[in-house]
């Protein structure tokens, strides 16, 4: 919104002085409240200010919210998904450790042999296999991942917003992006990660 | 902003077939150009629609892209900062790693025993030593960290969202933040990571 010096002008008296009414503000300027009537007129339009009767103006950042939550609102999942790194079950942890390396992620998403998304498994899963000293050569990476059900995941049509706020409740780095299909089993189509999450941040802020 | 009815069906106009002029606009609405102008004059000075000369009213971002960037430039590094998990240099691979499980975090700060921050080490440092069959209770984490001051970091005054851009371009999950020492050292403050910037994103959104 661009605003005029007067515009902002009064928005700097109402933030320090509000609720105030208009007379108060048009004498602490030396106007008539009548040039200042389309000035006020415009700053409630555009929800900067609220007037209320017998009250006065006062300060509130309602358009300012609404805009920025409509903003974030508009981006979908499948817009910002990322490439999976999908491995086998029955694969070792040893290999495990290899592809995480290769494809430098930190989630893997594990397949059964139809295809189905079955678990994932994450850095720090391996770290601690290795730490345990585990036969990481021998030992399936099945045993170390988190199963389906047990894991949290977004569909393509969700709201980034909504896998953000699914990644700070469960306190992980990435989610797996998943179709459901006829069989009551689900495909892995890609991931979204807090990487995602904070590209996205850096693209709104345009200089 | 808390526009009419009739607004809004003037910026889908505008999206859809500008640049338009004011009497094709109101042709569409089968309103009268006078009708429009208090509608138009609001909506330009918005900044949702500009106006160009002998052309007409086309659609623009100007005004939300400008809020956002405002409210993004308001937040500055000290008021995100989380608390960093320290260890001294020296100290065992094998302890680190233990910590980073304790702690459950991503990465570990070091200093020397002059506080002196020296050092980083995240989890997949960890794991690829854990690989590289080194005596990981005997070797110091000295010998795989990434030293200062070939590190990237941010102070306390920064702002968030130049973190933000820090940690996508060197492609990194977490920030030191640093204060300078008289000596030319520095001392290690806090940290910011992509979680910070994914907790920032899902708290601007205010349903």
């Amino acid at each position: 919104m661009e605003l005029s010096k007067r515009q902002q002008q009064i928005i700097e008296i109402v933030k320090s002085k509000g609720p105030i009414t208009g007379e108060n503000i048009a004498e602490k300027l030396n106007l008539t409240r009548a040039t200042l009537r389309p000035d006020l007129a415009i700053l409630t339009m555009s929800g900067i200010l609220e007037a209320r009767p017998r009250v006065g103006y006062y300060y509130t950042n309602k358009s300012q919210n609404k805009i920025i939550t409509e903003e974030l609102s508009k981006y979908i999942v499948k817009d910002y998904a990322s490439h999976p790194i999908i491995i086998k079950n029955g694969v070792s942890i040893y290999d495990a450790i290899c592809t995480i390396f290769m494809e430098d992620v930190s989630t893997l998403f594990i397949i059964n042999n139809k295809g189905d998304f079955v678990g994932v498994c994450s850095r720090k899963d391996l770290l601690r296999a290795s730490m345990m000293g585990e036969d990481i050569h021998t030992t399936p990476v099945d045993i170390i991942m988190t199963r389906m059900p047990n894991l949290s995941y977004v569909t393509t049509q969700d709201k980034v917003i909504t896998a953000a706020q699914l990644m700070i409740e469960k306190e992980i780095d990435s989610l797996p992006i998943v179709q459901h299909k006829q069989t009551g089993t689900v495909e892995i189509k890609g991931r979204i990660s807090k990487t995602t999450i904070t590209k996205l941040f850096v693209s709104l802020f345009k200089e």
